[in-house]
């Protein structure tokens, strides 16, 4: 594997704080030629399905990295800190509890995995409560200088690494149950539903769809792009990483309908 | 012209989502030799004049660039992706919608105008909903390795760019109808209005003012700083880009006017 | 002192303005080559005393840098401009209002001190209210780029520098009166507590605590990390700076006691 340079880094952390900021000084502190790409810190707070998300949709736009991912509500309890290593040489840093697994499983497959073990690659004493800058990016900042993944502790079986549940959508009768996989700034609402669901109960051809989430019922436009409809109408479209997701024109369906990650959304034909 | 390296980026898109993030991986994935440098990224949603004036002012003080900038509420129904050239030899990428304008103008007058429209040099395929990752980004990373302008597609004739209206404040009597162009973080208002406009209405020599704005009636101070007045009180100062700004010394004077980008505000001579 | 090239910047300027981004392009503008860390731009609007811990608690995470940082509720007003240099060859660049006095005394102490005031290595004319952009970050570009601290103006008696007050807790019969320092995005106050403290009222090796704070009288676990306790339980942690943090697992500490920088805590034994 030819040296890497770039440490792309996604969390939880937000930038109101100086998190960010640190692990940024701790990465170049090791490797003062690294280039950092911050993909995104507002993950939903400790929300490990969140974080899984964003960043196994982001990834194939990022170079080759070394890719650092920090959502971790169980620092300090004994979770695995953990490299994965992929069949087409990504590098995966981060908690062994099924965030990086999405991401890694798209890069040609986990082909190795190792604990993060070994204090001479560490900051110690290594805190309890910020793994990210005693752990994490220490390794991430190594990992980009040409450290073998193998350096950093003991190889653990594939079969041991900690998954978490994806959500898939269901069909039942004529409709779908979908969730929100997440909320973007502009409000619309990204589903758990790809084309290939509609078309599963029949509704790939229709013009008009009915959405039920959080107490609302509506009917929507099935179109390709969000001036498809008036302005403050909704719309579900294809969105840009190819998942439907639940708009409204110039406007915020979020807000509209109350709706937030994890919401349910059933989405059928209209009712007569 | 000699190859760019630098790219600024000014967005809409903010900071709690992927879009930032993404883009900076588009870019160095295409050219990793550049340098990013992220102007702004909380330009109000869609408001395409608050990002032809922020991009205006910002423009000074940054290095010679390909400046992207994405404030795009007509992505995916047919507006051109435009590259300007201008007379000094900037170069700006974004959509054919006023933004750009304002701040190429100040660059030596644009010089030449392309449709962005070869495939080879965008993300395939591109989506109806983020061109700023498909459309933008790509051709801001070819154009800072060098890559000429004229090769992204045909020319564009100056005279078919879209324009935006500017709003000018204008004198009215003894006062003047100006509107905000926008406010910061400390609640500071900035008028579309220089000195000059108050030589027109015979009030540059005084010492207060009086400024009408979403119902209310106060009389500010016209200073040099903030600090002139007592915390808490009105000044009107002329703020580091040259623009009058209303603000209120150690406070707020956007909480305090319950006013914002767009507020009218009458400014005049106090009423005995 | 060998050349620096690396700029950290500290600020409570937010990222939802242009500020940031615009000192960002005249350091590059000067200094093409500089690496710049953002270690935090959320400082609380003006408060220099959180910057002041910020700065100083995120230092020994920073590779050899210029250190500017600006919180400067006086700019304006004729505060002075500052370079400190640091008997390990730490720079800081700020106002001379005790924000970087702290964190350039961790550094092997101030050696030298001088006033910006060499027009040469400013932007002219100095705006009265963003020398963020027109001092303090072309004096930091300079600098980065190996001009000597003594270039940009008079040297300045140590003993002039401004202070500012430090807050220490201070013990009382069998408790102690503490303040909030700062909280951070999970809602968890760091107190200006270490363990020695603890240690001065005999409550290093108890299993609990009493805290008082905003009208609130709690119980909390002394542990040594939120898992600890259950979910949604209070919990008092060494944090990973070395201060006690006051915490709910899995919860938000601030909001439950709707306590935030600068309240005070009272912590000692529990009450029977």
């Amino acid at each position: 594997m030819s040296q890497r340079r770039i440490v792309s880094f996604l969390s939880d952390y937000g930038l109101e704080d100086e998190f960010v900021g640190v692990c940024h000084g701790v990465i170049l502190k090791i490797a003062p030629e690294v280039l950092i790409i911050d993909v995104h810190h507002y993950i939903l707070r400790q929300q490990i399905r969140h974080g899984a998300v964003v960043l196994q949709q982001s990834l194939r736009y990022l170079p080759d990295s070394v890719h650092l991912a920090v959502v971790d509500p169980s620092v300090g309890s004994g979770r695995r800190a953990l490299i994965l290593v992929t069949g087409d040489e990504q590098i995966f840093v981060g908690p062994d509890n099924g965030l990086l697994l999405p991401a890694a499983r798209d890069c040609g497959g986990v082909s190795g995995a190792y604990e993060i073990s070994n204090k001479d690659l560490l900051l110690t004493p290594v805190s309890r409560t910020f793994q990210g800058r005693d752990v994490f990016a220490p390794a991430a900042a190594h990992l980009a200088m040409g450290v073998a993944a193998s350096e950093f502790g003991p190889a653990v079986d594939l079969e041991d690494l900690v998954e978490r549940e994806v959500l898939e959508a269901w069909a039942h009768e004529d409709h779908l149950h979908a969730v929100v996989l997440q909320v973007d700034r502009f409000g619309n609402l990204q589903l758990n539903l790809k084309k290939e669901h509609l078309e599963q109960v029949g509704l790939d051809d229709v013009e008009r769809l009915e959405v039920r989430a959080e107490g609302h019922r509506i009917e929507v436009r099935y179109g390709a792009t969000f001036s498809d409809v008036a302005p403050d109408q909704f719309i579900m479209v294809e969105d840009s990483y190819g998942q439907l997701s639940l708009a409204v024109n110039n406007g915020d369906a979020a807000a509209r309908l109350r709706a937030g990650a994890d919401s349910t959304a059933i989405v059928g034909p209209p009712r007569r």
